[in-house]
């Protein structure tokens, strides 16, 4: 039952019975009785069975590393060397500019943050937490984990529009230049989450290298999505600290990656990229909580790979099963939402979030019908920092984990509370 | 070529004479050439041949606990419920009390600290890190990375002697009881790392209880030595938890363990036992810089174990590697050194180390003496706060790693090294 009108452009009379029609659909949806959820961009259960070999894995009489370490045992705080040169490689970063670590990059990025806070990176005047007031620059929408690291240390956050090739570069430029308690920039270089946007290799260059009133900006350049392509070919991972270093900034960017989204969630590899000094100091600091990260883990998963081209094969088959799903929300997008005029949407060439813009003042009320109609959603406003989205509008919606059916029911669920809330709204006016 | 007199008994005529057959044997020592390490507790290949079988864990077609989460996937800050069961029955906490973390247990208390300076614990009238300073108490010789932890963030730290039962109590209650700075205690209850001692249950019911400036006064209880005996039953974990909340004190004790010198070191997993909320606290801050713990591996673990009593088999066999090179030590410190008087050392009964104290004022140069002969031992002062030993006495021997043969070979090395400084030593005087 598409709309086949622009729902802005109806005469009340039309607007009651449109809102009639999507009243009656609501009720309809409601008797499923469902139980989806597009909230996380959490693999699917067939994307996890394509790294099933890991489960016996390093296998049995493997546990030494190319250059011998038994990685049973402790010690070596930089990870296998062999790992960290496949990642080098599928980032654009020299192997011993890149350290490998636990299972998580998220915790690098805020024990980075508590670091500079209580010792202060290697070129600040001070520690951040003796700063009046330490500032980071968000473009928006982004990750609402990265917001939540900030966040918990009473971090201000400024958000920044967010265009298909990457932030709002005239004001990231101007306030970054005249104010030096900004200390850093939370960046989803390629196939941003939740938009999907992949910075240009100009944006890059410009954030590599603009002046900045703070002697030590961060980037920080969360690439977690570096290897995962859709459509199309896979966009470059442009070599941000050699542009960095070029310009004059070589500790400026902090880059991560991590294996959560091409092996197994949660039981990966993560990956640090930075300057040899950041390194160091990084290592100073982790040093005291580690006596180093799961090499074990490392051999699995060098094992598994065997070469950055066996991490590109392997994408492939994630593409294989990504795609046809995010093919299948875009589509009853535009089937349901695409005349209504009531919705614009981004179509990703990669990572795993589609990021849609309701009418403006009906995001709550969507994801509230939503959730009555057992169709979770990712809280309103939390692509968003303190998780407020000052238009009211925007909805991630995450298509990897549900099967190609709950996803259909869902996005069609989804498409009657979007039109459900905006002849609401309308006839609210 | 034992000694046969008290050094200190001697005339200046037999020391010389003694002295020069030291220097004699140092020289003998230097032509073997030895390349030998007693300075980590690292266990030994042999030790870590025991767990195998984790190298093709959990196995091809398992990835779901028993209540039924998918392992390889997100989610879960808690671990593995019966995992949890497992350790939670081995150190007599509640498995609702205890989580299943990452593999450091070194990282938890590390971060325990800094969002106690960050945040502030659950009773805490401030963060730390706005009081005018924060002390902890170091019972010594301790475990230098602990004291690392506390330094690095610039906490003060005070020795208090450590006796065979656990700290000095007298002296631990008088400064508690009066300061309000003092916020913490270092504590490794059975089988101390480095002397073996082991508290007392009249020690935990103590510091479990007594009365403190602090509102917010913490025990680190880092029970890493909980099923690691060498010699007779295993001590008793006393129920530090329920003590303290018996005694109105119920967020004191933040109880650590891990299999660590269980399985494999660095890749084993880790527990954090506490109230439920300091759990909640923990878990609240936690969350901002993890999605959860490495979830396979603690599959793997569980799979391995089966149960507390799979764990204590398998201790066993750790047992039975490590005693011998235990009684090897303590019988070539008795046979070498028993005679002259210039040298202690405790008897462990269970743990990774054995702490040897020489001649006053002698420690720093027998460590030099032995790493010219290719013997490395701990830094000097390693076991005290900022390294620094006041009676230049105490040396940390860890037996574990080295083979019977390399470990024979280094301790009779050390002993000559001990005699010969010894004997420096008294001439110098």
């Amino acid at each position: 039952m598409p709309s086949q009108t622009q729902i802005g452009l109806m005469s009340h009379e039309e607007l009651q019975t449109e809102h009639q029609r999507q009243a009656a659909n609501y009720e309809q949806l409601k008797t499923e009785k469902l139980t989806l959820d597009l909230t996380r961009g959490k693999p699917s259960p067939e994307q996890l069975d394509l790294s099933n070999a890991l489960l016996t894995l390093p296998g049995a009489d493997d546990w030494s590393d190319g250059s011998g370490t038994d990685c049973r045992n402790y010690g070596g705080l930089t990870g296998l060397p062999e790992l960290r040169a496949i990642f080098g490689d599928l980032l654009g970063i020299p192997a011993s500019n890149l350290l490998a670590a636990g299972n998580a990059s998220l915790e690098i990025m805020h024990d980075l943050v508590v670091y500079s806070l209580l010792h202060g990176t290697v070129d600040s005047p001070r520690p951040w937490a003796q700063e009046p007031l330490v500032r980071f620059l968000c473009p928006v929408p982004g990750y609402d984990r990265h917001f939540a690291i900030t966040e918990s240390f009473g971090i201000e956050m400024i958000p920044v529009a967010m265009h298909p090739d990457g932030p709002d570069m005239a004001e990231v430029t101007r306030l970054v230049a005249q104010d030096p308690q900004i200390k850093g920039l939370w960046a989803v270089p390629n196939y941003s989450n939740p938009t999907g946007a992949v910075y240009s290799e100009d944006v890059v260059r410009q954030l590599a290298s603009m002046p900045t009133a703070a002697p030590d900006f961060r980037l920080f350049w969360d690439n977690a999505y570096a290897v995962h392509p859709l459509v199309g070919e896979t966009a470059p991972s442009y070599d941000v600290l050699g542009m960095a270093a070029e310009a004059g900034h070589p500790h400026r960017p902090f880059v991560f990656a991590s294996t959560s989204k091409i092996t197994f969630a949660g039981a990966g590899v993560s990956f640090f990229g930075s300057s040899t000094a950041n390194l160091q100091w990084y290592q100073g600091h982790f040093g005291k909580k580690s006596i180093g990260p799961d090499k074990l883990n490392q051999l699995r998963h060098l094992r598994f790979f065997g070469d950055a081209d066996g991490v590109r094969a392997h994408m492939e088959k994630h593409r294989e099963l990504l795609a046809p799903k995010f093919a299948l929300v875009l589509r009853i997008l535009e089937e349901r939402l695409g005349s209504s005029k009531v919705a614009s949407w981004t179509e990703p060439k990669g990572g795993y979030f589609i990021s849609l813009d309701v009418l403006e003042g009906t995001a709550r009320r969507v994801i509230a019908l939503a959730k009555d109609a057992g169709i979770a959603l990712t809280a309103a406003g939390s692509a968003f920092p303190h998780r407020i989205d000052p238009e009211d509008r925007n909805i991630r919606i995450a298509p990897s984990y549900p099967s190609s059916d709950e996803l259909e029911k869902a996005m069609n669920g989804l498409a009657t509370c979007v039109l459900l809330a905006a002849t609401e709204h309308q006839l609210a006016k």
